[in-house]
């Protein structure tokens, strides 16, 4: 199985190019839409997201990543097996949150390049042949290096800020709830929200935070929609409040 | 055939995750995207459109169904067989009109649990799997209940409602065009809409409605946004003035 | 391969009942979605944008086409080989571009109709069955006629004015780069821009043009949307300035 994490959006011809090459180049391989809205331009907040999501799917499969601003310039394009899962895409920081915190990691750069390569879709062009390539069984067209320049050791384990706002307004941290204790409360834009477990158990209208379906603390207001309410985008800054990691 | 209708929205992992499960219990069988924008949280008016839409499908046919705001609480799951179409989602009323309309019809509760339950994303853990079993031919994980408590007989038989707004700013009610007169014609935010057949008959901007492609009362403008234009959302109420029924 | 190209948005039942009717009529044809945001009811805009996307699928891709305002209405339905690249849709001038480009063209017009004809819905009723036939190697239902009403020969070769704003803010026109020198600037909205290869060599927020991956002039914003920094819309005018083309 392949799966697609992007910011191409829904929107235009991007993720349907990239299946077309996929089709092409592993046919009959099931191709899975995951995110086509990750955080657009912002490897950072991807990550965390990233690493949350592809642990819920099944060793073997592939991961086909595309956040990617940089896209033409000097990163490297690289593969990362953690675990038996297969990661393609840019050397940003992007897998930097699934490499740690897998056992068995390895990371290499792809040296290969398609007869064609435009300047500002590596996704189509280079990362989707790769990961093809990877989905029938074929070892990547890399080469294994201590390719330092793509880790981003001074981002920490959990990110404590906004890092996904859903279709229904629930905004997701870069936080594992599993860190977070019982009775910890998130502080956000003023506000301090106890942990609940879903949404009717609400009166309407209150928000909350919740471990949600892949394991991340997510903000959420029972019947309303906890982006408007909270004013919360990416980016937006959580603390931590009465948990044991606080002490 | 699995088709799926659910609140869900075009935008981030929950249809990728739900085709993820159904890749993995039934691979082979064909998913069809029917509404990842069926009215959110408002299992009543999507119970309307549900009964249109999927009376269009084959017999044979799975719908795997999710507008579940009481996800997590006490409404129970359900499986309903309406004249072999199969049906699988929250028993909230989702399923009401599609039921009324069957000539044979049995509804059961979902007794089966996986091992791991999210408490609220059950349309990947529960419902899913199930919609999956259903599709290999197996028989519901389920007990035929007098499950009383998923009807609302008080709903009518069609509804006087915008039910959908489409892309094109085009405003689907939840009445049947078959059970309106040729003359009749709708009330609506105080102006009164004739019957017309296609776009290109009206003069452009004007507003009527008409039969849509699966049998809806629909309200339209030619070249503009009866949505804008009518300041039409779900929810809003329509009047039929002028037909049989009316006396 | 079937590769849809439409404006019924990604919202909504449209797309979803087109690829249940290829899954019936022609089953496991992969089946791409390319645009379900072509501009919306501009066929002259649309024609641009599917010259050069369709260019780019291998011989043998079936397009199914639908940007159709006139549905219902006297336009033919019709059937293009353009070079074995094989089109069905309105006979509106959506293939105009497709047709004049191509070395060996062939237009028909489709005289089959489907046993039920809506009458807002040929995608579904007529388009996909015929595409499906076409994809299953058979010849299309249709009459090879000198049809023509469906040409437009008042437009330009190269159009001008943006075709479409992606997901990213980037502004394609209608323009082939490869008609323009390299030192071509484009004027628009009162701003000459230069030529640029990729993102990141250029300012953050500096707008330039550049050939996208398919071969379009395209307008965009490093780290930025020039869809509103130069308030571009689908039909805003741009002018080339001091290419060969212009002296």
């Amino acid at each position: 199985m392949i799966v697609l994490f992007t910011d191409f959006g829904h929107a235009g011809p991007y993720t349907g190019q990239v299946k077309a090459v996929l089709q092409r180049e592993a046919p009959g391989v099931p191709v899975i839409d995951l995110f086509a809205d990750a955080p657009g331009g912002n490897p950072k907040a991807a990550a965390y997201l990233l690493a949350a999501y592809s642990a819920w799917f099944e060793t073997g499969t592939v991961f086909l990543c595309v956040v990617d601003p940089g896209v033409g310039g000097a990163r490297a394009p690289v593969v990362l097996d953690a675990d038996d899962r297969l990661f393609v895409g840019p050397g940003n920081g992007l897998f930097e949150i699934v490499q740690r915190r897998a056992r068995h990691a390895r990371i290499s750069e792809i040296t290969w390049r398609p007869a064609a390569l435009s300047a500002t879709f590596h996704g189509r062009d280079l990362f989707a042949p790769v990961a093809a390539r990877l989905a029938r069984g074929e070892s990547p067209p890399s080469e294994s290096r201590d390719a330092f320049w793509t880790r981003q050791p001074d981002w920490p384990d959990d990110l404590a800020e906004i890092v996904y706002v859903d279709h229904y307004g629930n905004a997701m941290t870069g936080l594992r709830a599993a860190t977070l204790d019982d009775s910890a409360r998130l502080a956000i834009r003023g506000r301090v929200l106890d942990r609940g477990r879903f949404f009717g158990e609400r009166p309407r209208g209150e928000a909350f935070w919740y471990e949600n379906s892949n394991g991340l603390a997510e903000i959420a207001v029972n019947q309303g929609r906890a982006d408007e309410a909270l004013e919360l985008t990416i980016g937006s800054a959580v603390a931590v409040v009465g948990s044991k990691e606080c002490g």
